[in-house]
């Protein structure tokens, strides 16, 4: 089965905007053995739309379109659809019911244009939208499937994934391709190439891209095969030749993040943890605590931006700060044991920087950080020289936070 | 003048890989007064992108099409597009020289199959490529305008900006396109258009499109007319009528975040901030630091995952913490007032609530938050209910907190 892929709105059309729907929706119908074929942008505009929308089923068997269905007047798809099918298009009680009671939980009135949202072609489908208010819409016309898809990407994602993934799969009879995701800490892209080029190389069935990734390096396998069977059979063979030469700098094999395995590590030790961040200002604790259930382990901590704060809250003494200046190596080891203590956790870290672009001087550039990692055997400091902008730099300072911690709560 | 983009490379069907070429060329574009279109990406496939380049050629008026100029067969576009416009490909010795030369330079032979990249339809013309060995075509057949350009960025970049954009600027009597960018807070997108359609519908020559992103709204307003005034007074008009149907909802019209405004605000009243904050983790303070020079207002504070926390850093009371429970009114004023007092700061912010998908009972639901803000006119305290996911559910807290800090410090 072929698809193709029509992200719709003006603003996929001015120079600010990407789409990133489309990369999520090509990663789920890969696994599930669909090629994409086309990807096509196009503005709010109805005759645009038609014409586009035409081409593609005249050649696609699987249409998705994503966005366009707002309440608005700028979001045509429902009519153009319609409209280029040959179908009529019906209010359904049930979708307006949904929408009012969405909104009178958050103790608003439903707007009189969301009504629009309940406009479903005769003869399709609707899916809920259990995020947001637009229903996505799967019609059946002409042995060709068409799939029209909310754009927020939370809310596209959620229903892909649980109503179409599911419908999907009953209809395609496989030559599935077949991924693994391989994530990597600690070294830069070219090494992780360098090691294991030699090894995916001769794999003509197995296409290998490396990706970085905020501080993460991720191995993409994909291989094709002639049964689901088969396809695995080679990513094993292949992963099993990968695992060795690049060791403890792999941290996760099925997909979770460098957070979830942190946490993961924390349960199974029945450790706590606390944080004292300064230049990356409340990141990493934002990060861990992206993971449902992080109250198990994470107590919390402190952002300390000022001086005092470092002082009132992580016990960092104002001497030390003075004489080594806060972004050091010893006051980086203050912070990690100083909140340890006042939280009274199992492990403290600490982070201390220069996120730039201002704030650097000769001896101390913008992108210098030092982290530090205390546990009842001692603490261990990092210094860091991170390249990139203020972005960057912080999310580098959170990814080596996280994998310093994985390697202390592995052993 | 219309264009279209066509991106050719398999690599750009997969799920790893954009195509950021486009917003660059649609930004270069939109100032010559050049509209862009339509966007596809198709795979390295001489069938396909003849039928991709058919359909452009019918629609739009310059075609520009990126990558796909390579010296492995793999690369088609020479050939699609000879054929396609029923021309013969000739090799030119300049291009031969050119590339050799580039070799000589690094001390290489070149590959005989660069031999490709001197292949130019007949009547065309070719574009010195100062990065990279493949030349740019430019093609001006049947009153179309086609121009073929290197994938890799800094050679497309290269070429357009110094041998493209000023033929164009030639060809184009320029109607610029002008675009403003209205961000709003507070209102959801649909009561956002109710108040506004009226008020842009009339503008033919404006193109309005009304974007939901994380909690705040977006209005992207672009405009065409004859000349770079006209247009900004176009602007300028309908912004003046939008204006007062928004209100105090709107926090920018000159692209600002709402945490740099929120952090304009401080600056300008000479307020410190601090902040205690539970079910976001961090994300309120990690979006306040992500603005340069925040030190100058910000001190940092606590992420006060357990109770234990909430009571040594934020000062709430062991009491008020059972007789309440954690996410409640009472507990988000004494964190906010707790933290104000504790960093010494102008302004305290208490976030307390439930992100879920666990931790939520029925009278405390997951998606319920307290927010409250602290000054010396004392303190606000507002209860909301999120819809959506974990991740949902903390943003929309961070952006309301960020909201709710703007009002305050705004009188």
């Amino acid at each position: 089965m072929d698809a193709e892929i029509i992200a719709v709105g003006s603003e996929l059309l001015t120079p600010h905007r990407h789409d990133t729907n489309s990369l999520y929706l090509t990663g789920k119908l890969n696994l599930l053995g669909i090629e994409v074929r086309f990807k096509t942008v196009v503005g709010d505009d109805a005759g645009r739309l038609a014409s586009v929308f035409r081409t593609a089923l005249d050649r696609s068997e699987l249409v998705l379109l994503m966005g366009g269905l707002g309440p608005t007047e700028d979001d045509v798809n429902r009519e153009v659809v319609a409209n280029v099918l040959g179908l009529t298009l019906r209010e359904v009680p049930e979708i307006i019911e949904r929408i009012a009671a969405r909104y009178a939980r958050t103790g608003r009135r439903m707007p009189a244009n969301n009504a629009r949202q309940a406009l479903v072609p005769e003869g399709a489908e609707w899916l809920p939208n259990k995020r947001g208010t637009a229903p996505g819409i799967w019609i059946e016309h002409d042995s060709k499937t068409i799939l029209m898809l909310p754009g927020p990407p939370p809310e596209l994602e959620a229903m892909f994934d649980e109503q179409c993934v599911p419908r999907l799969r009953k209809r395609v009879p496989g030559t599935p391709i077949r991924t693994r995701i391989i994530k990597v800490a600690g070294l830069p892209e070219s090494e992780v190439d360098e090691r294991i080029a030699p090894l995916y190389q001769p794999y003509g069935n197995v296409s290998t891209t490396i990706l970085s990734t905020g501080g993460a390096i991720e191995v993409h396998l994909s291989a094709h095969a002639a049964t689901q069977q088969e396809a695995d059979a080679l990513l094993d063979e292949l992963t099993d030749k990968i695992e060795p030469a690049l060791g403890d700098h792999i941290f996760s094999t099925r997909g979770e993040t460098l957070e979830e395995v942190v946490g993961m590590y924390l349960v199974m030790r029945q450790k706590t943890l606390a944080t004292a961040e300064s230049c990356t200002g409340g990141l990493l604790g934002e990060r861990i605590t992206r993971v449902p259930g992080s109250s198990e382990y994470y107590l919390g901590g402190t952002v300390c931006y000022s001086n005092e704060l470092k002082t009132k809250f992580a016990g960092v003494s104002p001497k030390l700060l003075e004489s080594c200046g806060a972004v050091s190596r010893p006051v980086a080891q203050a912070l990690a044991e100083g909140i340890r203590r006042k939280a009274n956790a199992s492990i403290g870290v600490g982070i201390t920087g220069i996120a730039g672009p201002g704030g650097g001087t000769e001896t101390k550039p913008a992108g210098m950080v030092f982290i530090a990692v205390a546990d009842d055997r001692g603490t261990e400091v990092r210094e860091f020289h991170f390249p990139g902008d203020r972005e960057r730099v912080r999310l580098l300072s959170s990814q080596f936070a996280l994998e310093m911690l994985r390697r202390r709560i592995r052993k």
